[in-house]
Order: C-alpha cells, then sequence, then structure tokens
C-alpha cells in the first residue's frame, strides 16, 4: 500500500497501523532532504496550499509553512485577526472562498473541536487539521511517536506516561490514540481535576504520582501548563503544580533507569520540567521540533497524491 | 491593439471600451492556466509587486496574492498595522521607500477615496487600485462583468440591478462605470437614504421596490450590508433591510425567469440573500471569486508589460 | 581576503577595515543585479533565513526580506504579536525551536540591546542583528557609509556630522564605530541632554550649534526625532527641537558649500528637516534605502558563505 486509507488528516482516530507506518516511511525520507545541503525537493510544484490559522500559532505555522515550502507548494497564509470571519461569513463560506481561488489543500487551526471535520464534509478540498480546540492534533501526536521511534527502536510495548492537563488538551488526545494504535502502555498523569473519565475507556492507566508513574514509564511527555485554558477554581496553583507534577533533575536521576523526555513546547522552565531536564541528553524536545517539519512534508506529500488532477 | 490606453488601474473610468476587451480575452488565457494541473507562468519573473494594505482585507488580498504568484512575480506585502505610517510618515515618502527597493507595481488598498490617483502623479510606479474608501474598487467591477459575459455571453444589452448602499459602495461605482460602458443598462435599487442622487446623472435608474427591480433585470448584483460604513440613523434596522430588499428563495421563484445572483462577497447570509440562494444554481458568487483570479493575473500581466525596461 | 572576519553580523565594533570593503565590494556587484531586468540570483537556494522581528518596523524587514528573496532564500517571517514569546517562552528557546526546523540564519530585531549578541553565544546559527534597542543597527550605518562612498567617492576623511537624539540612537552609534573605522572625521550635534557623555571617548566632536556643525561638515546625517524613546521631561519641545536642529533649504543655501544630506527615515517632514530638503539633490535618502537592499544582499551573502555544509 501506497497511499493513505484517508482524504484528509482530521485526527488520529481515523488512522490506522498501515497509514502511520506509510507516514513514518515517507518521513524518514524527507528527514534526509531537510539535512541535506539543498532541503527542497520540487514534488508539490502544482499544488497551492493554504493555512488558515484562526488562533495564534508560532510553532506549528512555521512548522507547515516549511514544509510546504521545502515541498516546492505555492502557499498563502491566513491569520483570523486579519480575516472575513470578523465581518460575520461562515467558516463555510470563507474556506469556499479560498478554495475557488484554486487552492488544493487547507491547514486550519480552530478554537472550536470538529471545525475540519464539519469543513472536511462541506468544501472540496484536502483538510489538515493543525489543533482543534480541545479535540486532536494529529500530525504533534504524529511527530511524538515518530520521535519516540527514532529514540527508542518502535513504540510498539513502550510505556508512555503523558503528564499534566489531559482534560484540556488536544495533545495528550491525540498522541492517546496514536501510541495505543501502535501498541504503546500509556498511562496520565496529573491533578485529579485534569484528568477527564472516559480517559481509562481509552484503555489508558491513570497514575496520580508523579514518581511512580516514571518509574513505571520509558518515556514522559510533559504538557505545557497552559494557563489560558484552565478554569482557575479547579486547579492547583502553578506552584502547587510543580511541586507535585514538575520533573527536576534530582527527581529523574533517582530512577534506575534513563527516561526519555518529550514536551510539545512553548517550554515554561521552571514548571513542567527544569532548565537541567530540558536541556538534557534524555530531553528529545528539539529532536521533535525537527522530526514536525518532516512528518508535516510526509503528509502534506501523501495527501497532496490523492487530489484528483 | 495589445496594449491599454493606460498605466495604472486607478478606476473603471479611465478606461475604455478596447481595455476592457483586451483584459477579458488575457483573462480567459489565464483562467484556462489556473485551471490546469500546473496553475502558473513564468511570465512576471523579474517583476516585484508590493501589496500595501492600509485597510483589513482578506478575499481581495489573497486574490492578488496568488495573481502575482501565478505570474512567477516577487511579491512583498505591507499593512498599515505594522507600518511606517503611525510614524508619521507622508504615503508619498512610504511608497517611494518601497519603490526605492526596486519594486515595479503597487497594489493598494486605502481608506481615502483617490489615494491611488494621488500617488500614481507623485511615484514612478504602475499602481493599481485595489479600493479607495467609497470611490472605486476597479478589479472587483471587471471580474463582476467578466463573470456577467461568461454566464450569459455578453455584458451589452443586458439588464442589471445593484441592489443596496449604492451611497457608500466604491463596488457600486466602479459597476456602473463598468456595466455603462459595455452598453448595459443598470438600475440601482435600495434604501432612499443610500441611493446618492448624483447616480441618475450617471444614466442610471432607480428603483426602491425590490420586487419590480427584479422583474426587470437579467442579473441582480447583491451588495453586502456594510455595518461599518453605515450612519446608523440614516439606515433602516438589518431587520426592515432584509423584509424590504433581502432576496429569498420564494421570491426569485416567483418571478418568470432564471436571473443570475452576484454577491461581492462576504455573505450575510440572511441578511441580504438567504442560504437557498446563495447556494442556488443561478448564484455565480463562488465563479466571481475564480474569475477575480484571472482578472488580477490579466491586469498585473497587460500593466506590467507597460513598465520600461 | 574573500571571508569575513565574523560569522555574525552583531555591530560594526565588531568589523574591522577589510570587511567593510569586502562587504562594500560585494554589494556593488548586487547593486548592479537588482538594476537589471532580472533582479534576482541564484546563489542562496540551499539557505533558509528566518525574520524574526520582536519590535515593529516596516523598512528594515521589507529590505531584509527582498535581499533575500533576491538571493534566492527560502524565507519565514515571525513577529513578536504572533508569538510564543507571549506565552513565557525564553528567547533562546524561541529561537533553538526554529533552528531545530533547518534554519541556517536569522535576522532578528529586538529591544533589548545585546540581545543579538546573546544569542549567538547560545544557539548554531549564523546571526544578523537588524537593530537591538539602543545599541546597534550595523546594516543600517553599512548602508549609510556606502552612500557617502557612492556620493563622495571615498569615507575616508570626509567630515560628517550626525544630528539629533544621539543618546537613543543605534543608527548613531554604528555610524560613529563604521566613520571612525574608515577614517572619517564625526561631530555629533543635538540638544545637550540627548548627548550622551560617553560620545567624546569615541573620539568623536561635539557641537551643540546647527550651523556650526553644518558649516564643519561635507555631510549631515538627520537622526529621526523618535517620539517612542524620549523621557519627555528631558526633550525640548518638536517646535524649540525644529527651530534649533531643523535644516531648511534657507540654511542649506546660506552655506558655501553643497553638502549632502542623509535621513535614515522615516522623516517627519517640517520637524528635522524641510520637505525642499528632503526632495532636494543634496539629499541622498532615497539612495540610502536603495543601497540597503544591495547591502543587505551582500551581508546576507557574505555570511552564509561561512556556513558549514
Amino acid at each position: 500500500m501506497n497511499e493513505l486509507s484517508v482524504n484528509h488528516l482530521l485526527g488520529i482516530k481515523y488512522l490506522n497501523q498501515a497509514d502511520i507506518d506509510l507516514i513514518f516511511k515517507t518521513a524518514d525520507h524527507f528527514k534526509e532532504v531537510i539535512n541535506r545541503p539543498i532541503k527542497k525537493v520540487p514534488s508539490l510544484r502544482d499544488i497551492t496550499i493554504a493555512n488558515l490559522f484562526f488562533e495564534n500559532s508560532t510553532r506549528t505555522r512555521l512548522s507547515f509553512e516549511l514544509a510546504e515550502k521545502r515541498l516546492s507548494a505555492d502557499v498563502i497564509n491566513f491569520s483570523a485577526s486579519s480575516s472575513s470571519v470578523s465581518k460575520g461569513e461562515t467558516l463555510i463560506d470563507t474556506v469556499n472562498n479560498i478554495l475557488s481561488m484554486k487552492v488544493d489543500m487547507v491547514v486550519m487551526r480552530h478554537p472550536n473541536p470538529g471545525a475540519g471535520i464539519f469543513l472536511s464534509k462541506h468544501v472540496d478540498a484536502s483538510i489538515i487539521n493543525a489543533g482543534d480546540g480541545t479535540h486532536e492534533h494529529p500530525t504533534q501526536a504524529l511527530l511524538d511517536s515518530y520521535s519516540i521511534r527514532e529514540r527508542l527502536g518502535e513504540v510498539k510495548g513502550k510505556k508512555v506516561v503523558i503528564v499534566g492537563d489531559i482534560l484540556h488538551s488536544r495533545v495528550a488526545l491525540s498522541n492517546i490514540f496514536a501510541l495505543k494504535l501502535q501498541g504503546a502502555e500509556v498511562k496520565v498523569c496529573g491533578p485529579k481535576t485534569l484528568l477527564p473519565r472516559y480517559v481509562e475507556s481509552l484503555g489508558v492507566g491513570v497514575e496520580t504520582n508523579l514518581r511512580k508513574a516514571l518509574e513505571w514509564c520509558d518515556v514522559a511527555n510533559m504538557l505545557r501548563v497552559q494557563n489560558e485554558r484552565m478554569e482557575i477554581s479547579y486547579f492547583p496553583s502553578t506552584r502547587e503544580y510543580t511541586q507535585q507534577f514538575g520533573v527536576n533533575k534530582q527527581l529523574l536521576d533517582s530512577l534506575d533507569k534513563q527516561i526519555v523526555i518529550m514536551h510539545p513546547g512553548p517550554i515554561n522552565r521552571g514548571v513542567e520540567i527544569t532548565s537541567d531536564v530540558a536541556d538534557s541528553k534524555q530531553a528529545i524536545i528539539l529532536d521533535q521540533v525537527q522530526n514536525g517539519v518532516a512528518i508535516r512534508m510526509a503528509v502534506i506529500y501523501l495527501l497532496a497524491s490523492k487530489i484528483k488532477p
């Protein structure tokens, strides 16, 4: 199979194991490309991609933009602040207008869960979900699994703990789907108020004691404390959070093994992890960023090959 | 004649019939180009174009940017929010600075009527007016006429009614000039407070009853209700506007012919037109958007060929 | 020597005479390029450059962006308003993230003096300082000297007065370093409250009388009055400033020679200089802007050639 089973990347939950294998194999190729002196391929010279960001983002937008340019696609950027959306236009109208200009693919970040799914049913273009509210962020989960595979050889059978605000995190949900699909064991760890009840129904263990979680795992994915998504009254203070769920070097060194530390960024140094942890050899945070470009090139390339000419 | 009579596109009122014919013929070619798998031509690889938007715009800016990129021009974008304008620099100084960097063409949207005309007299570059206050929006009128010609075979002799706030609309004024020049019959329809007195002197009929206007016309161009340009006390409420000047399917179906429905976007669904009208086969709203790219490619291409090397 | 002595352009104070000669010789070549019909060279097709602007800027950002595109580099733009910086990420983390996406060169404007120097010690990319607070703005000083050389044949031995707010001006400081290095004589002129005490230790003369300064000099570089950097209580009002330190045509014509007038822009017409001075043949303000693109192409090209493949 040299083709994805889907025409859009809306969430990990719509992918199968073969899709992920194909994306990773393709990303291996593009990772070589971006480490060459000439980091570009002419593959998508006939494709126009619109990046629609209805929420602010730096790293994700830059990563997609670089991926698109290195595939030689034509790129147009659209952000909500300068948009017709504030003039009362519907999302479908906004996107249909852009597609009428002969755009082939839409990369969209949107504050509403399900925005990409809704859109994919109403417009005629390939949609990539770059984060939809608290729902999914599939390219982040793909690059996370790809980075685990790169460091540990494979994802299958690995023990991964996701630490932090699981309730509001699209990174957590997409990672859970991706890791379970590939046969990893997954636990979540965080304050009880930020662990959703449904998580056990996904086959995910729950651990509220950080030390126990770390003793169990091969990989700890330390989520960012997103103050903007918190309901303040339910949450411990940042200080309390750090005391209970922050990782420092002393804690890491007290374990009887070298676990891998991940973080989707941007890091609050001293909150989720201390600086010496972020900069240690156990952390693969910058590998994640680099792999993000390769993964996004792979996803865009594979979806583009499914567009009817 | 394979050349425009003008060196700038400042308004429809400076064009003649041969100019419009040449633009449409050139746009026919580019419309074919943008419907090919490879949507680009290398024509303007030696041209640098600056898009100067002193007013927010999504669709017009994206349409120009795509047109420029598909002609292989180099493009730089400049928006007022990040500009020296707020530091007290004059418009001529801002533009002369940009031109000193060896920019060949300026696409400008500006809140002041006449800004493009003023600029064309003081700087040495080809200027395209992408909307100057309540004055003109010539590429919009060109794409509107081009879309009528595409649907109905020609513009000459067709009956077109423009519905809405004629007083504040640069789209209306440019359309009136373009349609009259090509020999169409034009009426305007809207609340009396939003119909300017001078309109009859342009050879345009006035009709305050929407049903009568629709019974008369072949094409209805439904202007957007632009709350931002309204003097509230003069205007009916949005609800009253919709009751008197909104088009719904029932009204359309009660006519004894199939008229063409146009809208410059963004649509307020349920205000100027209902959703079933916007999505009906009589509506050519998305054709207008697609034709916008072809028309802008044609205008840029033709003006670029007049730049002295 | 066909190589710069530095791997970054952090400030003029890190350059030597041979560096400046090499930059100017290279800029001569690129100035020819940007005056050709095809203004591009394929030199840097393998380089990705990130423009990181943590402070608003129009002309400097556009000038760098055009320089980069005309060298065929891939360009990504990042501005603080849409950035992770507001989410509490450190500067080093932000930049390391961008570099992990395989970016080779960073052009940075930052409000903090020394930001570029700090960064160059902690990240693995070539850094170009595009203005760091009140510290340095080296490409501006290079283009200023280059413009003097173009108009007067050489910089050595020329008498240059810098007029205005020397205390807060990175343009002034970089110009002083560049002019002294090349053997020009330099004086500063302005209100006493805006002349720093250390300036004489740099071998620079001080003159608080504008007429005397102009009678002495070959070139007057008229700094912009930057209201945003002023501590109001120390400064004369704008009206008083103009009366004492503004240049008008009458004053210019009363000198017994034709001095060259420079301005880094954006001009406050009627404040630092009157309109007839800005538009006179003695002013080389737009030449400075044009030379800015050539100088930036030269700097980027020379630094890129030092990046290890």
